[in-house]
């Protein structure tokens, strides 16, 4: 049981690493048996709708572990502002160690499939959508109003993918820096608001936008 | 001869509006020269070095179209905080008008490729520096210290590019307007620094940071 169990996690596990060096199309299934040290029966025994059901397997799983180590980052900063400039800079030193390797699990393929595969499109949306929920989730609980959070939220995410997208094509760390830098302080002045401004701590107790 | 380099700009147009739909390893070369209605022939004709050398084109001609896209709408607009939810905002129009097909020309390709084929990195880097020189060189025009002009205008192209993925992965133009809105706040806050701070109009004056 436990070789089997084994098997599934080791095809997940280079599928997710091809996915991010070469994206979805470029990513053959012959290549993902190989580097998982798998036999290629095995794919299709764990996976029987082949290639777009591993897909989505991929990006579901990746994006949850993705969402762990955001989670893992925001608890460990001093506060919601430096969460983001630690967030966007541990990113940046990922890239720099894994020769600009190691970058969003997801982004590659949420492209490649948005317009050609509406069954991963969903799984991508899905990802983000659970990103920005628990973005805005913590950003509420300090005190940013509800519709705000999510604002700032979208604007993270999207910051952090067009950041690992400017980065990796520079072969430098500082587009994703740059834009933690700057997107940190858009937290700051919703975590300040200018006097004369009306901030009401109790909206930002946030019910949750999916029911 | 008209003829002749209407095969050619057939053959670049085609590739491009492929490109943006399913990326450059989900692109076939006789796909492409069917959508240009081209003999296959002619494309080895036009780019001898095949799908690596039309790439390179696509890229390098689709972001020099999308930077005169960028400078037509900055120079129509009333002011530069106008010019970015103006251009956000175009954007989002045309995602929705097209079922968000017609996006950045280049973002799909340049995660594609930045990891597995360097000349084709290095097209795109070239682009998106393009198109960050472009929008700072106006920010600095406006009053904005070259410094700080160069970071907003690089977190203003990530924020265009990560809107792009996340509103065609939500099939929404709501990411990228949020974003746009967002990123319009910091180019205000710009140049409108809080008293205190040191403005120095003269340092606004932007020498070209490449040589």
């Amino acid at each position: 049981m436990t070789r089997v169990v084994g098997t599934r996690e080791r095809i997940l596990t280079a599928t997710a690493e091809l996915f991010r060096r070469q994206g979805y199309n470029g990513t053959g299934l012959k290549q993902v048996t190989q580097a998982a040290a798998a036999p290629f029966g095995s794919l299709y025994h764990f996976f029987p709708g082949g290639k777009v059901e591993l897909g989505e397997a991929v990006i579901r799983s990746s994006g949850a572990a993705y969402l762990g180590l955001f989670e893992l980052i925001y608890d460990a900063a001093t506060d919601p502002a430096s969460a983001v400039t630690d967030f966007f800079d541990a990113a940046a030193v990922v890239l720099e160690e894994t020769g600009y390797l190691d970058a969003c699990p997801i982004g590659t393929v949420a492209l490649e499939v948005a317009s050609t595969n509406d069954r991963l499109r969903r799984a991508t949306d899905d990802v983000f959508r659970s990103w920005i929920d628990a973005a805005a989730g913590r950003l509420a609980d300090a005190g940013i109003a509800s519709d705000r959070a999510d604002e700032l939220a979208t604007a993270l995410v999207a910051g952090v993918e067009g950041g690992f997208m400017l980065s990796r094509a520079a072969r430098s760390p500082e587009p994703m820096r740059v834009t933690g830098r700057l997107l940190r302080q858009l937290v700051e002045a919703a975590l300040s608001p200018p006097r004369g401004s009306a901030r009401s701590p109790g909206r930002g107790r946030r019910a949750s936008r999916r029911s």
